[in-house]
């Protein structure tokens, strides 16, 4: 149990007080809206959902919730898929959706100044006009916000090439808590300046600020890209590919892994005919690279598909125009919708070193057959980042929420095994925290808690993410 | 004051009993050898050095020094410019230099687990030698250690297109102060999973625990690179050509700046021939791209050329060869000794966006002009790094150490004003902790305190480096 105290009318005057009585949201329709995010069908109300839109408002909602223990918990846009903007206790859900301004894209240090509401895919268009590049790119980029990628250190497919968003953020402004207000680094590209704050703070899920305003760097934009499919007889053939591009000297832009029921599921889903799936096909890669030069892009598709050759690969297509590229990628970004149609799932975000992957998965599959539940894997293979959807299909209760958590357990030991973790780029959130102890021994887990307690020592924010 | 204890027999004979007789040093050459690094002309003498060799050795190590109130100051190569690894306290030296081991190269996942006493030189060719490339690359690589790099966030000139060692560094194996031991992350290139442990270990300064064993992300080796040597008539016409370079979308492998002075002095101090400086010239830009496909460079060295152009520069040099490049790169690495040959000095690691070093340079000299300091500047220009070396000269006790200081906070509060830190890459350690107000209010500082008493609740691990 909690010390958090109910909330009550005086509260919601003095929220009424800072944010303005529209940005104060009490009404059913809107507490349930603000009730679940992407991850499974969880539902928790939250008792207000407050929508600040200034650094100062925020530090006062803080000051108070914390003077009157009320529980607040961040929330961006809602896309999450580890609960970790679930409201578990009630209290303050704080949406940070009006906090929508791109402040400044700075050309001439190629950065970009930007509240934590701006949608991802709207940044990433507005400096691409400027000739510029973010590249982090979640397959939510539609919806989802740049502070929630922080808050979760998204990946996407062109991490491969380019790194997670961990890799562009230079600087946050974060109201702690308490109320006050810091700037975690400053806005330069190396920093040996005191303790990495900004670094601790990205990926920390939500549980040690509220992040306000956010400096990212940015790269000049690579001006062509070619893209291609690649059928595999076998999955795990598809798997060890990936390393062998890799050791063979490329880097690609995006490599990504579709078992054969993501990608049939998918193109049922969206009606696309752009994919012939061939009987035998166990597996595709879609395999991108960019840069400045199209012969050198032709020489490294050619490279590739010598490479892929040797791992026993169908007919490649090879993406012929713009069109067909974004429908190519659309059948990828939309895989997990299209699982979620299908059925009932649970998504576990395991990541491993790369060439392991043809070890997870065929582990992943043994697991499987052992706890009698299916599996459709996909993923940002180059990563070693492998998202493991387990179908609920006909498993009765007693073994969805039972006897599969001991499944999952076993993948998660065997990706400890391998090197790996248990979240790549999907955050721990609340549907995660039980398995944590697979990774970290009690030490270092207490270790995390008591930096939590630094910086939150009432535990009013977020409480119960990443762990108890 | 410190409640540490005086070491005595009793103590000696129980870290002989850990390492072995041999690696425990109290004879006065040794104390005095491991008394100094390379900043300024400091001096502290330990009371013992201890050279353990295993993870669990310095795991007794520290139990027994945290039980006997002793002082512990962990050590690499002793290369450190901000006096990080100087045991102030007296009490222990732990030289890290045995473990100095590569215990695996995995060109599978192109990852290297290593020690933390292997010369950074050491790993770059024994990685090189199976094609792959690891960037960080700081001038006293020939000497410093990897785990020195890691305490410090080095950088280096490649930095500006490979990034920092905090960009390689996937996972740690830290012995925390109480002994007891955690790996920080995992070996894999993206990770959600709790806070980020492994980017608060880098960078910061030996104060937390000791690194035992790294495991570093490796790239392929690029098979080619040209370089090129850009004389300018203005140094501050220099600066500005640095961010134009990259606005007009070229990424150089190395972009650095050498005042006048600094190119002279090291010219004299090598006794090279390899560089005529014309009269008039003031400043010089070293310009390196690297890649796979020699005909992109050429067209890369002229795009740069042209830009460069545009700022009024002289005949630029291209090198030739293998030597001439090898020529080049002794000059700008050897600069630090030259200037160091030359004159006491004090050096001060400044960084801001790149696009605001004219206004920095400007900015140091008026400061020196007020303050009557002469300044050589030189450093990693495509990162805004830039080492302010002020010269000793004719100034008298109280100037170099009285009114100086007031001079080198001013010119922090300039690198803050722009956007930028007080350290780029040497960190804070002893000799710039006082400037640290200058970037962080009360409120961070105090995070950042009990961060370190979260790890070290004792303050025995290289207390009084970063803050008091």
């Amino acid at each position: 149990m909690t010390n958090f105290s109910k909330l009550d009318a005086r509260h919601l005057d003095l929220f009424r007080e800072i944010v303005g009585a529209a940005n104060v949201l009490t009404d059913e329709e809107a507490l349930h809206h603000y009730a679940h995010d992407e991850t499974e069908d969880l539902h928790y109300l939250p008792e207000v959902v407050l929508k600040p839109n200034t650094t100062e408002q925020v530090s006062s909602i803080m000051q108070l919730c914390q003077q009157e223990s009320l529980p607040v918990t961040p929330r961006g846009g809602g896309t999450g898929l580890s609960g970790g903007a679930l409201p578990q206790w009630g209290g303050v859900v704080l949406s940070m959706e009006r906090f929508n301004k791109i402040i400044a894209i700075d050309e001439r240090n190629l950065q970009v100044t930007v509240e934590p509401g701006v949608i991802t895919e709207v940044l990433q268009n507005a400096v691409r006009e400027k000739g510029l590049f973010y590249p982090p790119d979640p397959s939510s980029r539609g919806s989802c916000l740049i502070g929630g990628n922080i808050a979760e250190n998204s990946g996407g497919p062109k991490a491969v090439k380019y790194g997670v968003v961990k890799d562009y953020v230079l600087n946050l402004e974060v109201v702690l808590p308490s109320g006050a207000v810091i700037w975690t680094g400053a806005n330069v590209l190396k920093n040996s300046t005191g303790y990495n704050l900004t670094q601790l703070v990205v990926g920390s899920e939500g549980t040690l600020g509220i992040v306000t305003k956010i400096v990212l760097r940015l790269i000049p934009s690579p001006k062509y890209d070619l893209l291609m499919l690649v059928p595999f007889r076998s999955a795990e053939n598809a798997c060890a590919a990936v390393s062998a591009i890799f050791r063979a000297g490329y880097t690609p832009s995006a490599l990504e892994f579709m078992e054969r029921d993501a990608l049939e599921w998918v193109t049922r889903y969206v009606d696309s005919s752009t994919v012939k799936i061939e009987e035998g096909i166990q597996a595709h890669l879609l395999i991108e690279v960019d840069g400045n030069y199209t012969e050198v892009l032709m020489q490294e598709m050619e490279g590739i598909a010598a490479v892929v050759a040797e791992f026993d690969c169908g007919d490649i297509l090879f993406a012929e125009d713009h069109q067909q590229k974004e429908e190519l990628w659309k059948l990828r970004r939309r895989v997990a919708e299209a699982v979620k149609a299908n059925s009932v799932y649970k998504e576990e975000d395991t990541v491993v070193p790369r060439a392991e992957l043809p070890a997870l998965l065929k582990g992943v599959k043994d697991i499987g057959k052992k706890y009698g539940f299916h599996s459709v894997c996909y993923g940002h293979a180059g990563d070693g980042n492998l998202h493991v959807n387990i179908i609920r299909g006909e498993l009765s209760e007693e073994q969805w929420n039972g006897t599969l958590k001991t499944g999952i357990r076993e993948i998660f030991e065997l990706v400890k095994r391998l090197g790996g973790t248990i979240s790549g780029e999907h955050g721990i959130g609340l549907v995660q925290k039980s398995y944590m102890d697979v990774i970290f021994d009690d030490q270092h887990l207490q270790i995390m808690k008591q930096i939590k307690q630094v910086f939150d020592p009432s535990n009013i924010l977020n409480r119960g993410k990443i762990f108890d």
